[in-house]
């Protein structure tokens, strides 16, 4: 079996999560498998290893699980984006689109040196709202928005043409739903 | 310098966060110093290895950081503790006294096996509220508390002797204050 059907036959469905409608992908069977967790982190750090990348951005509280993972693998920094108010040293803001209101994530101010470039890493690529916020964050500081990287993509949902269009690059993931 | 030395020069002292008085430990400096979350890494892995480890479990959010990056080093599953309604699948609840009032931890009623031997990680150590009810879900599925593993721990605090009394084991930290 390919990584990719490893990673889709352990994931496990959950409908109508959080709200009614909804399959929500969990991959908590996923991080219960360690070979799979291995065999990820490998196929992730291939990826990304002649990219020349200084930093992973990941956003609380999934994106830390494989953020820090890829960070340690590229020998990076490891840069938290977290909801407001989580963050204990001096913060900037960015709000994003949700489906009915807005919401909003936070990065140390000095956590982005300029000209870095830094890789965005979510689980999960829905409408591309909290990796193009983060982006956002990452470009005000004067970084370069090197890649984003997810691990499911949802394409039925508009992310993957969402972040091509507004940061130039095509959004990496593992599987496609 | 040893390990020891390099993590207290490079941790950041935050004033009166989250509120006066309290002086923040924060880790932020750690996350971007690659060649030290690597050291911490292996001087995890080597605490550990010998400890017949089935799994980490990890309380969101920091804890998400170092527990899934010591889960992959031993190659054992990661379990995610979450707060109240983060979880997607069918979840078990534990309740913990704060300061004032109290709070809940989750866990995925399928995360522990019987007789698994589950180390449990967050960065810090305070009064042990946290890390306790994440105990006491894992024994509450009749998993054994292998340990508890922190990067920090408050001295001036009693969650050493809280968790040692409740559970007989000696809470592992990298430094102290």
């Amino acid at each position: 079996m390919s990584l990719q059907e490893q990673i889709k036959s352990t994931i496990r469905d959950i409908n109508d999560y959080p709200k009614a409608g909804i399959v929500f992908k969990d991959i908590t069977p996923v991080l219960a498998t360690p070979k799979l967790v291995k065999a990820i982190a490998s196929e992730l750090r291939a990826q990304f290893e002649n990219e020349k990348i200084d930093a992973i951005a990941a956003t609380e509280a999934r994106g830390f699980i494989f953020g820090s993972i890829l960070a340690l693998e590229l020998g990076c920094a490891f840069i938290p984006i977290r909801k407001k108010g989580k963050l204990p040293y001096a913060t900037r803001s960015q709000e994003y689109q949700l489906e009915y209101g807005t919401a909003s994530v936070e990065i140390h101010t000095d956590a982005v040196k300029p000209g870095a470039r830094v890789l965005i890493h979510d689980d999960l690529l829905a409408t591309g709202g909290t990796a193009g916020a983060a982006a956002d964050l990452i470009k005000s500081f004067d970084g370069v928005v090197a890649g984003f990287s997810f691990i499911i993509n949802l394409s039925f949902l508009p992310g993957e043409e969402n972040l091509m269009q507004r940061y130039g690059v095509k959004p990496h993931y593992l599987v496609k739903y």
